[in-house]
């Protein structure tokens, strides 16, 4: 039960650490995280998330992780590798090769205008114990369009993980109506000229 | 030894099941593994993938694993993890946040038309020693125009995997002037109205 708490503050204070030397404020409130999380992914990192989502979530006996491309794959692929369960990424694209599916759309943080999400029909079921994750909890937009597609199916939503949460986008209020947990592993407060932690 | 030599089988096997019982053929040549490999992702055949590649490529001392957005990236995902080597996924959409970078061009076969693909000057350098990794191997043409940008930087190439090979696509000979090893871990011969595989 000890070593279970601290896979969450580890991963948290890793990611704390990679933040504050690699990370980058751009225009717009915008923080880079290409050298670890968006680009270029640290494994040892990955791995650390892997764990946390596990502790956090393990015993829910999900059955789906989902995430949206292509940012949210790396993090969403480590916790369902962890977790022994089956992964499902929503495309922004829709491939030749998926006939039957859910559309829904949601505005673009860092590419501008407004991106459409796909998912297959077969994906998911009315059986599905499903936990969203994504690499950022922000304005909360994307992820609330994508736990309406998923409750759309019949499927159960069991919780939602931003691995980085930017509380003054407050993200979380706007899905406080699908009560389930909400979990993100690293809180940002504020990006005007320095990023400031929460806590 | 043994048991290093059993990754690969391994693999081989539960990819050869995997298709036989969920691939669909599709026109054009396409096979759809949408269930297992390309929208949901299946972890243990992940993890067979991860240990795969860390069998044949684990002792080369890589610094670099690069796919491509997305298909790509959960398999190269399971790979970095297991080899503890950073992952860099190359993008089909250039995010404003990246301002330095390199671009090329392929055709894409399941969406039509051209791709344009970006990655961050930052994320490759002379010293790196890079794995290619991507979900298929068919005419080669995207891995080529990957393998053409890490050359670009001055970094080492030292091998190429394809998750699914399409042996009558012959990419692998367009790839055989890169004189690195390239690996598949299922071989398809042909898919003319069922799936014939090769061995």
């Amino acid at each position: 039960m000890v070593d279970q708490m601290n896979a969450t503050e580890k991963c948290t204070q890793l990611l704390k650490k990679l933040v504050e030397e690699k990370g980058e404020i751009l225009e717009c409130g915008i923080l880079k995280v290409d050298s670890f999380l968006n680009h270029q992914i640290d494994p040892e990192l990955m791995k650390n998330i892997g764990k946390a989502i596990t502790e956090k979530f393990g015993k829910m006996e999900l059955t789906k992780v989902i995430t949206v491309e292509s940012s949210g794959i790396a993090p969403a692929m480590s916790a369902s590798l962890y977790l022994g369960t089956p992964l499902v990424f929503i495309r922004k694209k829709r491939p030749i090769t998926m006939l039957d599916y859910i559309k829904a759309e949601a505005p673009s943080h860092t590419k501008g205008g407004i991106t459409e999400l796909f998912v297959s029909k077969e994906m998911l079921n009315p059986n599905d114990k499903v936990l969203i994750i994504d690499d950022f909890l922000a304005s909360g937009k994307t992820i609330e369009a994508v736990a309406n597609m998923v409750l759309s199916t019949g499927a159960e939503l069991k919780g939602i993980v931003g691995v980085i949460e930017k509380t003054f986008e407050k993200g979380r209020k706007k899905l406080a109506h699908f009560n389930v947990p909400v979990i993100s592993l690293l809180k940002i407060h504020s990006l005007n000229g320095k990023v400031e932690f929460e806590n």
